[in-house]
């Protein structure tokens, strides 16, 4: 699986063992990360950046890569997450194949893959395996943690289970709990890869590969990471020439159709099917209210940080903008200097993969105040 | 397939043969229809409802079958829909495995089931089968055409073609033209069909059925078919007891995916796959656009009615209210007195079924004052 990863990737060993939230533990596990800029005297000028389900930590090109990453237009020197002043660390997510020990790392009590004997992963365990890469880079105390989709929510646990742990915080596209809505899209695109006879209860190899349950999981994400406003505008009902188009009974014949099929191509062969499976369902388990007796915003409110900036797209139907209002709402409750911005984007949930024209100025202006 | 269909069903003979729009033809079809309430003399109280894509003529329950309809809430005496006053006419969809003639119908050529022989089904197809049963009733002019989602559809390529066939129209959750999102959704719920080995190239069996495909084709149409607001509310976080989940690896725990899976349940052996293809693809296909050289509101200001309301949920992700605002503003380019109403369901698409506190006065209302 290692041409998932990046080059240049850097690793930091976790603690062994270092334990679940839900049980279990990984021995002699590892973060994969990578970073920009430099780090000031006093260890004051990093920014962590935790990400979504699929991206590795080549947030953008470094000294280490030189090639583009995937979140090249906002990270850079004189960009909205400015390398000129920040130290800045992306982490590839605890149980991503993208680098960090996930379902397809080898275990090292077997000598085979975790695969399904891989510890149910919370998104807790991952906010916790960022914290320690974050001190063992030596820095005690973060100017912001910001945290894209998934790592919006890793963004909020590792704030409230690591009080202290930043000043400020940014959360783009996120969410403070699972809802029934997203759980339904997830638990779907689980099901389409469990359905496979290829998947295997996790046994598949790269001869016999869950790639059609693969492609449905990616095309039903990349609908719901949309919106219907931006495909009317960009696929109208254009069709395919008729050499694009499909022969099959019921296959490919408009635009939009075949843009599915291009992005569930170039997906399936570079994301593990398990990880997928764990990351995802993290997301469906994830709830601040846990810590608060069920109440969300008083769970937000034990969070301590000095300033916060909670923004999305409204647009956005996976991670809906209530939810990153909700965000600002409960932070402002625990005595943040937080504000939420609903962005016109068009784009949906992955607006602020593209945005940049939006997204940019929002958080740049939120970095430059600090 | 005859257990898919509603005791006390009537049948109409349709010409034989039946050209279709895009092609082919049909020999010996039918189309199965149910009525309520009684044709006055001069012939001038009649209604039509075109369906959805999966409900039988089956909206009420009537003197054939007592049993409640799909449409219960709406139709009979002193409903919106009221049969005291209206003889309400109901067709099930050509191409449909509720009685009217489609893939799972024997094709008598061959003696066998039609399955993908069965030719390239148009929703004008649709439109001009059900005119068919219109007229051998002895009505030359209906009151109003009311049509749901596909139905929409079929109302107006129905207005269209025939022109003068109706005097009113209420258009409910419809569109005028697919667009992407809806495109990929349902090229995606296909795609889910097509990949269930069973499915066979359209030769399963009861014995060997694409169950698997035709439940995730379900849960994609539910997920889209309701709305994030209403499932926050209706499920929020809840699990499901201990006794109910499902032990398998992912299987399900929340609320939510159980309602999910026992809608799947319930409609995986009551609806055809092949049926389903051919209506899901016949919505992919439907434009108006194609009558007026690509523009959609001219398309709509061709059809001669006196009068119309387009309604919607606001919450519809699949038709937004968009589509059904369009339908107005073109229909009043073309001359009618036509009124859009967006409604505050939080059922999305689906709201028509259920949302009858909404529905209900705005249906009843226009038609009371004709």
């Amino acid at each position: 699986m290692t041409e998932f990863i990046p080059p240049g990737t850097r690793y930091h060993a976790l603690p062994s063992p270092f334990p679940f939230k839900r049980g279990g533990q990984l021995l002699g596990a590892h973060v994969a990360y990578e970073t920009w800029g430099t780090l000031d005297a006093q260890a004051s000028n990093a920014v962590l950046i935790v990400t979504g389900l699929s991206p590795d930590a080549h947030a953008a090109a470094n000294a280490d890569n030189p090639a583009a990453g995937w979140w090249e237009g906002m990270l850079g020197p004189g960009k909205a997450i400015d390398t000129d002043r920040w130290f800045v660390i992306c982490v590839n997510s605890l149980g991503s194949c993208k680098g960090s020990t996930g379902p397809a790392t080898i275990n090292p009590a077997t000598g085979a893959l975790y695969r399904l004997q891989f510890p149910e992963l919370s998104i807790e365990d991952g906010a916790r395996a960022a914290v320690e890469v974050v001190r063992a880079l030596g820095v005690a105390q973060l100017a912001c943690v910001i945290g894209n989709s998934m790592g919006g929510m890793t963004a909020l646990a590792l704030l409230l289970l690591h009080p202290g742990i930043a000043r400020s915080h940014i959360n783009i596209s996120g969410s403070a709990q699972a809802l029934p809505f997203s759980i339904a899209i997830r638990s779907l695109q689980r099901e389409a890869i469990r359905l496979d006879p290829k998947w295997d209860a996790g046994q598949y190899s790269e001869d016999s590969y869950p790639e059609s349950g693969m492609r449905m999981a990616r095309k039903l994400g990349v609908i719901t990471y949309r919106s219907a406003l931006e495909w009317d505008g960009r696929f109208g009902r254009v069709r395919l020439d008729s050499d694009q188009a499909d022969d099959d009974p019921f296959g490919l014949e408009f635009q939009v159709e075949s843009y599915l099929e291009g992005h569930a191509r170039r997906f399936v062969r570079f994301f593990d099917p398990n990880c997928y499976l764990y990351l995802s369902r993290s997301m469906d388990w994830f709830d601040l209210a846990e810590y608060a007796d069920g109440d969300v915003l008083a769970g937000l409110a034990k969070i301590q940080v000095d300033k916060a900036l909670a923004i999305g797209a409204n647009t956005d139907i996976l991670f809906p903008v209530q939810q990153q209002q909700q965000i600002a709402d409960g932070l402002r409750a625990g005595g943040a200097d937080a504000r939420f911005i609903g962005l016109d984007s068009p784009q949906g949930h992955d607006a602020f993969l593209v945005d940049f024209a939006r997204f940019g100025p929002a958080v740049g202006e939120f970095l430059s105040a600090l």
